[in-house]
């Protein structure tokens, strides 16, 4: 099988978008040129498990620029973007499966698909692929020399398999990178997400109060675009260090029992599972908006909320509204998914040019440098990390300093006085 | 005829939205209720030419339970949402002419079919219906007995009218009052405009260089969100005094001449026309992205970006790629036209709630008080302002203080020292 | 008498501080060397009761260049800087009446002490020149006239005054000027109170609850600021559209006896009187900060407080330290008088340069123009306004657009359509 | 010899304002009081090299109250309080070797001084005692245990040391506790900076362009909080990764030779060597402000700016005109030393109690491990780190969520699927 797609007549739409998206994200256009000449990843398979976007498609065609053949399934039945796999199929020879809005079921059999190619190197968003192949017989995939991993929630995951000897070959943890990191998850998953309960509800952010569940790299992204909108923003946290920066911040903390009853908004991206659960949803004010930015839906308590409803309807696109018993109204977005991918478009391109850039760096890392890794999980090399940071700082036309031969000699001596 | 409209079997999905819209609309609620009972509009016929949201639909609906018969066409061309086109058309009798995209010469012919009621009271969004009447015989429309009017567009088109005599019956600028324009123009305006260009682009924004054109009230809430969104922002202006203000608010403040050369997205809300021209146009960076938010499409010269092009190309939607003679693109968002609604939803339900508060109301007051006006641009009553304010407070939960007796007196007195 | 000052070898280090103020006041230096040439205060005197800082002092120069003879005494017993007093006595010639730290008694004998020179121009801050003269008989200050008064609170006093049809002379309102109220309440205020409060008690402002009880322009200015240095910011107060505003803003709204229970910091800046009292400073937790930056120490209760207090001590410069009877502790800062000026500098030269500005061109508009004035307050002529804001933006390096024909034309057109 | 110190007789004004910063270090105050019943540093003599203020005073009776003996001796010349170093000297029976303002020569001589009792423990803050004993014979300091380091600038130092071999005990890097760096830097820094700009000069910052050197914690610190004050904001880096950063949160970045022409305002706080130089200078605005915040007083390269200059002047204090060559001007405040200390009163005690809570466990925590350790440069062990965050927390009246017992399984495992 080639593809399954929703359609491939989207494949002409697909392709001016990708355009778009290519043109913003000129450090991968620089790896995409290397590659080309290079090739780098010549007689590899990757199996790529990602968000069907216009910048993975940017992506698609820097690995297949480097030599690899490519299959693709979506990390999330929500993100995919139906023209761009059309596009991706029709025009670059991808080997596609993935429809927006499929089922838990067919989402599964599309990662089969895209296993099936038997890749050299497995390319994941959230550990699915990894985890599919760890819940089978070893001797399948026998083949793979190494993976990469995108976001914090399956590095947390793959963290967990190496830490009980299980992990079967060595992880590239492209979201530790700096420039994935502090920028993605920040920049990218803080605009993003506004946009997306932005999209779902035209709801004004001016005035109302916002609550974020979480105050790592993307809960202080969402924080700080939300209060850049007007919002009142209540943060809750586990972590005292986290809590105590979101207070200096200018936040109100409380826990998240607290801020259910002050809320209007709801934000959850924290990698953990069922933080606003039933307790949390009876005690929340008539009207109450819940949306999920962080990577599975298991952070809302959907399963609890059904069972405290009497009814519900989908009022708006990406919009369901739950009737409680008492006849109060939560409105819950895009089903608890990802709601910068469910009702919005994902990372802007500008973000993922540095993230992806890690990505294609990483799969040619470990085509050159296999033999030398184990069982582990690794970071990016700073060396790589650093040249796409320099990369794109050229790209936006913004120049740095240098350190003078003074100031070098400063920084490595310990005589220099008061 | 009783509509011209996209599809009336659109209905359905516009009767949920428009609800969506009425629940964040409490003001108006309450004002709806009231009219259901005291029927102040009855026996009136209201031609509205306004842009035709889910929230201008639940002002309709409060002016058909005040007893008025209304029509509705749009006041711009791209900013209908046709299935609420089709309820209002289908649910609630309201005599609808407008479909999103129509082209010029059915736009006027869409307001020459409201105006065919013979209206009592014009309700304006930029003076269109106004400016029709006041080009034919005054015998045409010796009944209407005022109009009222939204936009500062509108009310500086108006006031020169009046100024050369020629106003023909009295206008109220809803505008003007205080719940509109402080809250409408700054945070409803603000919020959508960004809105309005993430959902056409995609664009990060934290790190881009934002030029907006214009320090009014919109202006400042176009500035204010895009800096909330880690925007580098640039305004210009030509009055001092907001000049200063601007520069005092931290923003770089400069001729759009020099501004030119350094943006990255350039959004035009001044009110006036050709504010970015072809002398700009040459001079801006490859890749600049140009948007209105301003009332009218003449902000940008867009007849000079199609002289100085040698190709265009809708690349997404509301995206048109603009190549000029040396190869520089410019990408123009939704043809020039408010962004906020011709790639958003316009402003928010929530601040709506006040500005058609206000049209409601002020066409109960032209109702009541007609005779006793002149020809000449009125304000809002102080007192419904107030009142709007302080309903809007309660219907969010805020309480705030009042003066003790002793201070009140204190306000009053001169003699109380030091 | 020729001057009544705290220590007249201060002067030469009041003169290096003046120096400072002057470098930072391009616009007045411009008037300064215009009134040089033109004396168009020749044969005029006038008695000036305004914050005795170095700011003023090159407002003072200005007047003298003009040609006037210049009595001054102190606005507030607090805010005088006496090296600046001994400068202006020993080097200016002006007859200088004010110590810092003056009790009530020497205070007003200060303000007759000025008045004794009988002067035709009085020059308020907060009335104090004005309502002395008002309390006397008519005939004592026959010659005035006019004068001009600097603030909020001074101009609600005066239009009393004249509502009750008792103001004998005209007065130019200059804090209803643009250039006064919009940049030296906002930004000098908020920069200023946050200094004030800083330097009396080096507090961390970041996560710290800051309450600002009144939201007009002071209010704002000091909202902004503190939450620019990170504070969670509650705002009270009575006027609905600007609680609203707060709201919008992104500031929490509520009545000040809820907010007393949660702040750790307290500035009223309202114009009126006993905002928090009795009630509220027993329910406030133990260290909160109170302060105030309104014109009058009226708006704390401070007698309130001395009643529920067991002890009082002053544990820094500007601190006082009450022990409340349940030994919960309340620091009053600068005893409740205006804390900008109190324990920091009061506004900054460089907003200080505009209101002076406008002090400068009042008083030479009042000797040109009296005879056609009656006895109201008037506000500061527009075109006044503007031109000191063209001066500024000029002084600062700051360019802005000027209008094109066609954009002026466009403006007063009704025709040009949609 | 007791102390060597400005006045013994300020010692009772001293003890004020140490109760004020005591009161305002809660989390110190519960280690003080465990210590007075542990007595974990009994028979240790503590030698300290820190900013003698009133914060450092609390820490100092930590100390003291753990049994230890203690000498105290300035790490900056400019930064002592002499009134706290009376009340230290009279009150607490510390060995004080510090005057305000002393010269280079008396500030070695006071670090001989303390380093005279032979102390067990060396406690730095820019690594002055750590660096002259290194200077000396091994056999005169065999008795040290070990030491810790306050800042990033003694850190750095002791890095290069330890990896040249020639470390000779054991150091706490107290400043790479999370608790110090990511609260005192940024929020202390950030906020004491500003506010020692604005006490030497009263500058308005809203509308200035203000030039930070360096984006490290100190830097966004700085820069976070001139943009709070309305500052138009410019950032000078040499990492691509800071400067990125920098971007993202909207500042300009460009190097310092470009900002030189563009700035009003310039803050060093890099930890590096002649940052703005003569090339710098001579590009400069007139009237352009210089100062840093760095740790040593040679970011700005002073020599060479008095090369530069024909004059020179004190014209407020901590602020110095030089006179260029061609009449322009150029203010150095606090003569390049510490702004933060030298014109205001450093960090506020809210952060300091965190910073100085990691001294005081860190030395107990030397003297019980102290024969575990090598000749290293050591983090503060994690679990002294967040008990710290979370006595902080409690302090404040904050609180916080913690992980359910499905959250904290969750988080461990890795077969929890889409």
């Amino acid at each position: 099988m080639k593809y399954d797609i929703k359609d491939i007549k989207l494949a002409k739409k697909g392709a001016l978008r990708i355009e778009w998206a290519r043109n913003n994200m000129p450090v991968l256009k620089l790896i995409f040129e290397r590659f080309k000449k290079e090739r780098p990843l010549k007689n590899l398979k990757i199996a790529c498990c990602l968000h069907v976007t216009t910048e993975t498609a940017a992506l698609m065609e820097a690995l297949k620029a480097g030599g690899a053949t490519v299959a693709l399934c979506a990390s999330n039945p929500l993100s995919t973007q139906d023209d761009v796999a059309a596009s991706l199929a029709a025009h670059l020879g991808i080997l596609v499966f993935s429809v927006k809005g499929e089922d838990t079921k067919r989402y599964y059999r599309h990662i089969e698909s895209a296993l099936a190619m038997k890749p050299e190197i497995t390319m994941d968003d959230g550990a699915d692929l990894v985890s599919t192949i760890h819940r089978r017989s070893q001797t399948l995939h026998g083949n793979i020399i190494g993976g990469t991993e995108e976001t914090t929630t399956g590095v947390i995951r793959l963290k967990a398999l190496a830490k009980e000897g299980k992990l079967r070959y060595p992880i590239i943890a492209v979201n530790d990178a700096q420039t994935k990191h502090l920028f993605d998850n920040r920049y990218g998953t803080g605009q993003s997400t506004i946009d997306g309960i932005i999209r779902a509800t035209n709801k004004l952010l001016a005035g109302a109060t916002v609550v974020v569940c979480g105050y790592g790299w993307c809960g202080r992204g969402v924080a700080m675009r939300a209060k850049g909108m007007g919002a009142k923003v209540i943060v809750s946290e586990v972590d005292p260090l986290r809590a105590l920066e979101a207070t200096m911040d200018g936040y109100r903390v409380m826990p998240i029992n607290e801020a259910a009853r002050q809320g209007e908004v709801f934000v959850t991206v924290t990698g953990d599972t069922h933080i606003i659960r039933g307790r949390h949803f009876v005690s929340m004010k008539d009207g109450a908006i819940i949306a999920n930015a962080g990577h599975f839906n298991v952070e809302l308590d959907i399963p609890a909320l059904e069972k405290l409803s009497r009814g519900k309807k989908r009022i708006r696109d990406f919009v369901d509204e739950y009737i409680l018993k008492d006849g109060r109204k939560i409105y819950l977005l895009g089903e608890g998914r990802l709601i910068n991918l469910a009702s919005a478009e994902g990372h802007p391109a500008q973000v993922m040019d540095m993230s992806f850039a890690n990505q294609a760096l990483s799969a040619e890392y470990l085509a050159k440098m296999h033999r030398t890794l184990g069982r582990k999980v690794y970071g990016v090399p700073e060396a790589i990390d650093k040249n796409i940071a320099r990369l794109k700082l050229k790209s936006m036309g913004i120049k740095i300093d240098t350190l003078t031969k003074e100031q070098r000699n400063y920084l490595s001596s310990w005589e220099l006085g008061t």
